[in-house]
This record gives structure tokens, sequence and C-alpha cells, in this order.
């Protein structure tokens, strides 16, 4: 198996092509493609490591991403369980392993980590069975403690993401996503190939710093809303969720059932609300 | 826990909204959503059956979504393995667990279901082993046995998709996959709010009518193109994949390795070819 030939350069890896156009003669030329590769993440507990998850992500910020998928999983719980993140094997050769050792008395439910299907008592699973299963990890908002936004401040964001998205400008194959204060300045952002890895990524940023709920934080998303979506920012306490694109039918009944306020369509200086409309002024 | 207004018509879902713009007064509406739901695939062999997975998916065409996940998993190797595909329960209370069951001598490698993980002497894993493991259900395409298609009918594909897509026009939120000939005929259509299900329920109708492999056929994605899809069209031998979006680096790597030829930014009568340009006249 041949590696292909190319050069990687931050989140972006330069490939040989063809252009083809009806108004232009093909030409060949080095096209800048946005990098995807597997994360395997691996929980160490005492001598042992088990593998936890796969992921097809961008590489970087890779310790944010384990700790941030683990965290909205419920596996993780505080950051002083976590007593060390690191990649298995030296960089760059075996980048694409992590592990997060886990302090002795750890006593998260690993039964999660093989419980990957809804126990139901009969044949059955639907949007219900979704909600309930985060209701077991998360509590609804409380809306009387957020502060609400202007929507001159929301009308911003978008190009306020924009500005910071280098990798996407270039190869267009990025999802971005993006902390915001309520008054509009950008907290972080994070590019990936999957849109639930560029959260993962935020959210794992701020658990590590010890940062969580964030009650006073926008997210914003550079592309749709789903279910996936809407439950990590529940479980982060994200009271206010933006989104370029549609959300689903199941990321407003979510948002709806958490008290999170949801904004779809965002860009050219419109909005529509999806759910928690008293949050905007 | 209460139920969302609403009504559900086929793959949308209306809701109340308010819109908010700059330049118009407040207004509360009603907006259509795409309908997400999870939908858990079983495996019934003999008198028991076990679930395999849980997808967020647009509710419809469920059987094929579940037999075109299976045999891209590699689990169904074909059509006369299967005895039934039904929804468990009655429609439509139950509608969301379905249930693929399988022929008494059914030798599929049942331990690839509980291998979620990459199995490596070492504590890695790389592009280099998501390739190998693809290596291991699929070959790489006979080029010569392809005939190549014209530029003019590759600029054509995007328009016939979108004159295909009723739900997206409406709510915005699905993504399309599509099977052409070569000619540039529309074969099938599938929508849905998760890209890799559209591509499963196009390759389960066609692998559910033993049509398989799909060497004389064209797939078409609304969107980027990820490793995932690459593996699917691969695993359905589908010889070109045009996509509207930007590839990603393990996309192109695996189009390379495995001799499709990949198509990107295909709209506004252009494209790129990132592999596989012999195909192109």
């Amino acid at each position: 198996m041949t590696k292909m030939a190319g050069a990687v350069d931050g989140g972006k890896f330069a490939v040989e092509i063809s252009r083809i156009s009806t108004d232009n003669p093909t030409e060949t030329t080095l096209d800048a493609l946005a990098v995807e590769e597997p994360l395997e993440i691996r929980l160490g507990l005492g001598r042992g490591h088990r593998p936890v998850s796969i992921t097809m992500r961008t590489p970087g910020h890779d310790p944010e991403l384990a700790a941030g998928f683990l965290f909205t999983e419920g596996i993780l719980k505080s950051p002083t369980a976590v007593r060390a993140i690191k990649h298995c094997g030296k960089f760059p050769r075996n980048r694409n392993t992590i592990r997060v050792d886990v302090a002795d008395d750890f006593d998260a439910d690993l039964g999660k980590l093989d419980r990957h299907f809804y126990t139901t008592s009969s044949c059955g699973v639907c949007g219900k069975t979704s909600l309930e299963a985060l209701a077991t990890g998360a509590r609804p908002l409380e809306r009387p403690d957020f502060p609400s936004i202007d929507p001159k401040i929301v009308h911003r964001l978008p190009e306020t993401l924009r500005a910071g998205q280098s990798v996407f400008d270039e190869t267009g194959g990025l999802h971005a996503a993006a902390l915001f204060e309520t008054d509009g300045r950008l907290t972080l952002l994070r590019e990936d190939v999957g849109r639930h890895n560029a959260v993962d990524k935020l959210i794992g940023a701020m658990f590590l710093e010890n940062k969580l709920p964030l009650a006073d934080k926008i997210l914003f998303l550079s592309g749709r809303a789903s279910f996936e979506l809407l439950q990590k920012a529940v479980m982060a306490g994200i009271p206010i969720v933006c989104a370029v694109g549609a959300p689903s039918s199941l990321a407003v009944e979510a948002a709806r059932e958490f008290g999170v306020t949801l904004l779809g369509f965002v860009r050219d200086r419109r909005f529509n609300v999806y759910a928690g409309g008293e949050r905007i002024n």
C-alpha cells in the first residue's frame, strides 16, 4: 500500500489535481485538502487501558477532543478525574491513538462503554428514548439564570467566525464550531472534518480548564444543527446555540425540552428562533 | 416529557418559529424541519436477535438503510442471506427498530459486530490502518472495465439532482445522494439528515435487488466526500464518485488506492479531478 504523495501542513494536505471547466482549458494544479485521519480514544485505568471510540477527525487538539468526547458521553465527570492525556507512541508516527488516564478512584459508569444501545424493555426506540437517555446525564437549563442577547450581536457572529477560519478558506472541507461571549467576542474556535469533533474540541478545552458549565456562552455552528450537537451543548450547559444551517426535528425537540435557545439559518442578517426565544431581546 | 407540537408529513415536521431580520419586522410562522429519529438495526439469527447499530436518520426506506449498512460494514454478503427485514412492533409506534433476519446457515463474521476497533499489535492506528481495514472486504476496481464519461454529463448532474430533491427545498436540512447512469440519467435518489444514511439507502436498495456491484454507476453526493462515503462506494463497486463539496485527504487516498474516480466541487459547470482521471474524456 503506497502512501499518497503530498505534503501535510497544519490541517491541510496538498495534492496534485486537474481542474476541468466549460470556460477554461484543463489545468493541473496543487489543491489543499482538509486532513482526515482516525483517532482511537483509549481510557487508561490503573495499569490497563481499553479502547472507547474511533472517530475520523482532523489532527490537532486531540487531548481536548478526547476529553470533550468522554465528558459529553457522560464517562468523565470532572477534570480532577484526569491524571494525564497523551498520545501513545512517538509523534508523529503514532499520533492517532490517544490515552486518557484517570485517577485510581475513578468511579464512572464503565458500563456506558459497552452499552452502545438504548436499553428498552420492548423492541422499541424513538426520539423520546434519545431525549430520555440525555436526561439521565443532564438537567434542563434554568432560564432565568441567563442574560438575554441582542439580535444585532447574533447578526455579527457569522462574519466573526469566518474571519477566524483559516483552513476552511483554503480547503472548503472543514466544519467550524466556536464559543462566543454574549457581547459577541470570540472565545474559542475549532475546525474539523467532523462537526461533532469540532464541538468536542471546544467543550473539552473548557472542561480541562474546569470552566464548565458554560452558562454564559453561545455555541456557534458553521453547518446544520443535529440532535447530537444539541446533546453536547446540553451536557456542557450552553444556553444558546446558533447554526448557519437548518436544525433537525429532534434538535429542536431537545432544545425545547432542555431549555436551550436554538437559532437556525443565522446568516445574511437574519435568523429563525426555534426554541427559547425569551433570551432574545 | 412532552411531545413537541407539530405535524409530521413525509420527511418533514412543521413547527412554529419566529423569523428575525434587520430588514423586516419579526414574524411568527410555520417552518418545515427535516425529521431526525434514531433507528436501531438488529440482526435476527434463528430465534434471537441482537442490536448492531443505532443511527440518527430521517424515517423512510428503513429496510434499504439497514441492508445497505450491513452490506457496507461487511456483515451481509448477499441478498440471498436475508430472510426478512421488518420493523419491530406496529407502525407507527415502533417504527424506529428494524430487524434483519438472516438464513440459518448465515456464516458472516459476527465478530465484526463486536470489533468496533481496529486490531493493532502496537498501540497505533492511522489512515493506513483504515485503508487496510477496507482492503479486507473490498478489492480495487479494475479500471479497464469501465467506460469513460464526458465532462458535459458531469456538469449536468447537480441540476438533475436538485430537481429531484423535494424535501431539501423546503427544510434545507437534508443531505442527498444519488446513483446516475453514465449517460447522466438519474437512477435513484435518497435524502437523509445523515449523509452516510442516504448512501446506505441507495446501496441497500440495489443490494436487495441483487444489482451489486454497481460497476456502471456514478454516485453523486450533495455535500463533502469523507473516507466513510468512499468506503461505501468501494464496497458497492461504484467506479465514479462526484461530490458538490470538498473531499478529505483520506477520501482522496482511498479513491486512489481502490481505483475510484473522485470528482469534487462539482458545481457551476466545473469540477476538480482528485483521482482516476483516466475515466474522464
